[in-house]
């Protein structure tokens, strides 16, 4: 009984589908108008197959779209409204049936939920703060577009130079307090001081980067201290940061940001390092995009597990080319929705 | 004489710079506040030969912004703001001079003037359409996200399943055509089509085919087709258009489009594809999209000579797992500026 009732549902959806072709067809007279060709009959009973067995019919979508986009043709203003209602009003129809005509979501909710510019998804927590961390290949002017873009919401800005600096506070800070420890706790120490500096520079070097690194490389504990720093920034301000995986850091702590990879093609690449470097050779500066692309690719890699670059490791990816630097700020404000 | 007022310039603004740092160190307080460390000559010394040597130079903008960083944490509201203006006022400094610390653009002006979401750079042409092409990895649901955003817009939506429905009107229009103009001009062509009844319905076909498609291959002949019915499409009406390479197309014609490539990591991917086609395995589902992607991949590649997929050959990449569909349609229409 109940599926006599559905069946008659399918076929009366499908009547009015096919009607409304016939319709659009007479509005238009045009001999493509006619998207169903053939007898009513066959057209409907392949309508109601379309509606009954096929889940998620991307053909289904496909009559609809065709029979719509006739309608959007015809001139007669009423006629085109009331055809376009009656379409309308058999999509609804379709999506509140549990056909499935209804699209299968492909959202990740817990990326989602990490995307600030989600808004319709999104209720940001009390503390949360804009982070918008830019990944970019070379000379594609993405720092330009971080620095400008942060500039313009007031924000603070960190890429490599600036963390660099804030690196050297920390490493000193460390430096300090190590000293001061081992003055406390050994008496021999200002002895040991004073043999440091007569050994060679490099040496003296080496004892005091694995007394700041614990022995770990140098790019690993930079990368560990910037992530820590990252992470804890996080907590109390709004920032841009340009490159270092600021993107992995903040995902794998749960930290909503907003993650954007910023390219152009490489021969305008090429043609902006030429300008920027004062490079008069375009093979020279195609070879050092190359070059740098993949340090960037093998860090981010080395770091993240991820594939560097592969536009579904961002939230959005953006051609600096066919925007320029000002629009891309401005197009990168649109999508999280702040305006100045 | 010019060069010493110059000089005296780039010394008063690095003077400037020096000074706002100080400041801010003061007003804050912390010990990692103060950005600038050794002796004021040298630091000004520095900063002259940043200001004068280097192009472009990242270094500069790295200083500028570590100073902002530190004001913007200066508790006391009125502090902070002659400060934040103090640093405002050295920024526009350095852009008015000809230091070249203002950034080279990277805009490719023909594709930027093509893309119809660069409003500030774009004047749209009396008779210019919006025109959305939407290239999409299998499974991303990009084409429920091109669906969505043209009935969302109240504009036509192509797909190939749409544009296959029109092509077949193309091609019976032309053989009725080509029928007409045979039997007009052979008085024996009424024997011919009945030595045609008589063959194999491959044969039949096969010579069908040939007088269509002008003995192209059938997919170079679509391909032909297709690209002839977008390009006198947009020049009468608003459309979204999944696949085809339309973006290559019409690019090729100079007709003003928006490219967006959509995607999502595979294994998202991978999940939709089962729950779509109700496809059980994990590992099949993955294959599949492997499949279908290189597919993808080939036909864009041979009739584009792009790289299918890569950032730099779209205006915008999206990624639908952390957007989902309905949101993703509202980021787009955000993007175009583009309100219901």
């Amino acid at each position: 009984m109940a599926n006599t009732n559905i069946e008659n549902n399918y076929k009366n959806l499908a009547n009015r589908i096919y009607d409304l072709d016939t319709k659009a067809y007479e509005s238009t007279g045009s001999s493509l108008g006619r998207h169903f060709i053939g007898s009513k009959e066959k057209n409907i009973e392949e309508l109601v197959r379309l509606l009954t067995a096929k889940k998620q019919s991307y053909q289904l979508r496909a009559e609809l779209a065709s029979v719509a986009n006739v309608i959007r043709t015809i001139k007669d203003k009423p006629t085109r409204k009331a055809l376009l209602s009656e379409y309308n009003s058999i999509l609804q129809e379709l999506k509140s049936h549990d056909t499935a005509f209804e699209s299968v979501e492909i959202i990740n909710e817990k990326v989602a939920e990490l995307n600030p510019s989600n808004f319709s998804n999104h209720k940001p927590a009390k503390n949360e703060h804009l982070i918008i961390c830019i990944s970019r290949s070379h000379s594609s002017a993405g720092n330009d577009i971080g620095f400008a873009l942060a500039d313009d919401l007031h924000i603070n800005y960190y890429d490599i130079d600036v963390l660099k600096g804030i690196l050297n506070s920390i490493d000193k800070e460390k430096d300090t307090q190590w000293h001061e420890e081992k003055f406390k706790a050994d008496p021999n120490y200002a002895k040991a001081v004073e043999m440091a500096h007569r050994i060679s520079d490099n040496q003296a070097n080496q004892l005091r980067e694995f007394s700041r690194y614990h022995g770990l490389p140098k790019e690993d504990a930079d990368f560990f201290n910037i992530s820590k720093f990252l992470v804890e920034a996080a907590k109390t301000e709004d920032f841009v940061v340009v490159g270092r995986c600021a993107d992995a850091i903040l995902a794998n702590s749960n930290i909503p940001h907003f993650s954007i990879y910023i390219t152009a093609p490489a021969d305008l690449r090429a043609k902006h390092l030429m300008k920027t470097q004062g490079i008069d050779s375009f093979k020279k500066a195609m070879r050092e995009i190359s070059k740098k692309d993949t340090m960037h690719a093998r860090y981010y890699t080395k770091y993240t597990r991820r594939v560097w670059g592969y536009a579904g490791n961002y939230d959005l990816c953006l051609n600096s080319s066919s925007y320029g630097i000002d629009e891309s700020v401005e197009v990168i404000k649109r999508i999280i929705q702040k305006s100045k």
